[in-house]
């Protein structure tokens, strides 16, 4: 593989006091809502900016996931949440989750939009279609649309998106006093859409933002998922156990990339590690024990039984998961995540005790267990060997587990030329080596005007610079 | 009237350069898309939280709002906005609107209560039913919803948000390390709403905020928008011209109020001025006059043509409005805003150039132009006499005109014992003088609960602080 130096991409996934789920049970921990709090999350992103990581990540869902009993629940919404953020930090990306299915093209481009503006394009939108019911009874529904139709929906809505995004062209802001022409209504631009899903006229509110759009994340790993990653995603998150999958699921992103008339090189892939660090082994294997110690069984396999589709009286402790579990096409939702597990189970020969302390870490995402060194080593192992353009790193606690990272791991990393020294963009497509997309009415009118997967190369500014005599 | 000393209410209304439409052509002013920036904003906030204001506040609507041409247009996503601003002030209330017609409960109840969270208990949502076919095309509508459909379903979209805010209670959070049980699952209840418009089943995504809810405030003046006041609002913004109107629609709101079984202290009016303030008349009288000559006709009367359902062609600037006019019955949104403009104009005999003049510095909202010590004068008139119980300030011109207000009009306010020296509270709701509702499930399982009306009159804590000893 090619990388290039020191363009390791390296992401904190944020949750509460972390990806443990017995994590808040530790004495450090703060125990009640001051986990959930904007403060909180405000310590990790500045935690994770004096490491010069390059983003950091919430999950979402628009309903109460699980059981409050369990582990801290309760989550506020990711606008508000990534635009906190961006008051407190200068230079980390700022990725959030939002719904295909459950949002409205114009509200949600126009939300991302904003946080570009005032984070001063650091945006980043993780697409999700959003499995269950429980959610689609939030919003008029008794059942979720089927997964088809969601991943149909979502991505009639990014064509939306992109076109709202490219409404204003750059230069439509002209401010001149004297004439008192304050806009060039020339440069903003109707969508006029009508589809399937949605029919939006534009243009949106606000003029073009930083990054001209967030950067798209995408972490389905269905066939669906796979697909609607290969055409609009420019970051895929993705959960594996073992680097023959993960090297697997890379070539296959990348080869459908190209497919769709992608460069391969604007998206990057980073799969979920879960890094349980100690100063020795035997320290790092101590505190997995400990954490794995604060499983309460009852809940973890309630919560199992629910990704199964089986009753929990069907999961004793100590046998192993039911010979007749459905198939994934029967799955509606959430498919791969289902596969990972019922694999993992059967191909370790797993009882439901030992699958839900494995479980319990990162919830299908690999659990590393080691000595700093150890964690740097298997990073860099999977990043040369193209399995992997950078990581998602999910801390099984929080804080102390991120500060872990950045303190002991990334100087590695770094020593190693594999990872920043210093932030050197600004933006969050600077920091993960992607493009600024040209837009679409600039580069209609730009006689140079090349095919979509050049244009994608070419630097960002150049579009409008060539334009700059021809504006107001 | 028996207002208390000291409460009167100042709430700052931002927008831009200022709500003069010709405010960013004043050599002061920032030209471009700065006059947009969620720096100016932040400035802004610091501005009115140094003079000790109650709140700020934005207009919004989810559509690119007039000419781009004529003024600074594009709003960001008031969400961001107030976020934003929670993260660079302590104390200041932060009022953003959102539309019932073009949001889904369950995420708007979300978001509110989640910038609930992370102010501190200083979020109020202006609650609007967007009039206007611009906006109803952005969400696969061709025209907008009937007036009277829109002011149902924004009845209804507020049964339901009231549920979702009050769907876990107070101590619903344990925290027990201990015995690992996070939250009491028994706290944390299902809505299970079922209506015309919205089937929600709730329970929200995050505990309960420290406002309960936020701050309610409606501005329609139409007579469903008065009724949906009356029911629901906890603050009304109101743009009237003379004491007379606004001391009837004063009387009229506490009055419905009460028939709707409410406490008339609950509701609080607060009309509109845009203070033109020089240090004496005649310098104020030349800061009016520099902004009326700024004014481009042609922009102010194609944004009046568009109010009245006229054609441009149909309003010589130098001749009177046609006779012939539709009556309000037959205006689909902004109702008040037109009868407002049509009477103005009809009772002064203006012409179509004097009318735009008047309404380009507040679209209707009263201007008055005076010395600090007039505009005090007026403030403290209305007040005393029972027209208003603050104001909604609307500086011609921003920063300065905020400037102005808070370096001289404020300390003349203090000085007369109307306002207050320094915040008492951290909640929008205490700077009001507004209390927390009590949780509907915490008050059912109180034996001494008491009927609604009375409730609101109790102070916030006790509801819970009586249940202390039954929780966890």
């Amino acid at each position: 593989m090619t990388h290039r130096p020191g363009h390791l991409i390296l992401n904190a996934f944020l949750m509460s006091t972390g990806h443990h789920e017995a994590s808040w049970r530790l004495p450090a921990s703060p125990a009640g809502a001051e986990s959930l709090s904007i403060a909180h999350f405000q310590q990790l992103a500045r935690i994770a900016e004096a490491g010069t990581l390059d983003s950091v990540f919430f999950a979402d869902s628009p309903q109460l996931w699980g059981d409050i009993g369990r582990r801290p629940a309760g989550t506020l919404d990711p606008i508000v949440v990534l635009t906190a953020l961006a008051a407190v930090t200068e230079r980390i990306g700022l990725i959030g989750t939002a719904s295909t299915t459950y949002n409205s093209p114009y509200n949600l481009a126009r939300r991302f939009a904003s946080i570009d503006h005032v984070s001063g394009g650091r945006a980043g939108w993780n697409v999700v279609t959003t499995a269950g019911p429980a959610a689609a009874r939030n919003f008029g529904l008794d059942e979720q649309p089927l997964h088809a139709t969601r991943y149909e929906r979502a991505a009639e809505f990014l064509d939306v998106a992109f076109g709202l995004w490219d409404s204003w062209e750059e230069d439509a802001v002209i401010g001149d006093k004297a004439s008192g022409v304050w806009g060039d209504n020339d440069k903003v631009h109707a969508i006029d859409h009508v589809g399937t899903h949605f029919s939006v006229a534009g243009p949106l509110t606000t003029h073009r933002t930083p990054q001209g759009r967030p950067v798209i994340v995408q972490a389905g790993s269905s066939e669906d998922g796979k697909e609607l990653a290969a055409r609009y995603a420019e970051a895929v998150f993705t959960a594996h156990q073992t680097f023959e999958d993960t090297h697997a699921f890379y070539l296959d992103l990348k080869n459908r990339a190209v497919t769709h008339g992608r460069d391969p090189e604007g998206i990057k892939i980073l799969p979920g590690i879960v890094p349980v660090i100690g100063s020795t082994e035997a320290e790092a294997q101590a505190l997995e024990r400990e954490l794995d110690d604060l499983i309460v069984p009852r809940y973890a396999v309630a919560q199992l039984a629910r990704t199964l589709r089986v009753s929990p009286d069907d999961l004793p402790l100590d046998g192993h998961l039911p010979a007749d579990l459905p198939d994934e096409d029967e799955i509606e939702g959430a498919k791969s995540r289902y596969t990972l597990i019922v694999q993992l189970a059967r191909r370790e020969n797993l009882t439901v005790r030992e699958l839900v302390g494995r479980l319990g870490g990162g919830r299908g995402h690999r659990t590393f267990t080691g000595t700093p060194e150890q964690v740097a080593d298997t990073i860099q192992a999977w990043y040369d060997d193209g399995a992997a353009d950078g990581f998602n790193i999910m801390a099984p606690v929080l804080p102390s587990g991120l500060e872990t990272f950045v303190d002991h791991v990334v100087p590695i990393l770094r020593a190693r030329g594999l990872f920043r020294t210093a932030y050197e963009g600004t933006t969050l497509r600077e920091h993960y080596g992607l493009d600024v997309p040209a837009n679409r009415w600039t580069a209609a009118r730009t006689p140079a005007a090349t095919p979509a997967i050049t244009q994608a190369a070419t630097p960002a500014t150049s579009p409008t610079a060539s334009l700059a005599t021809t504006g107001a």
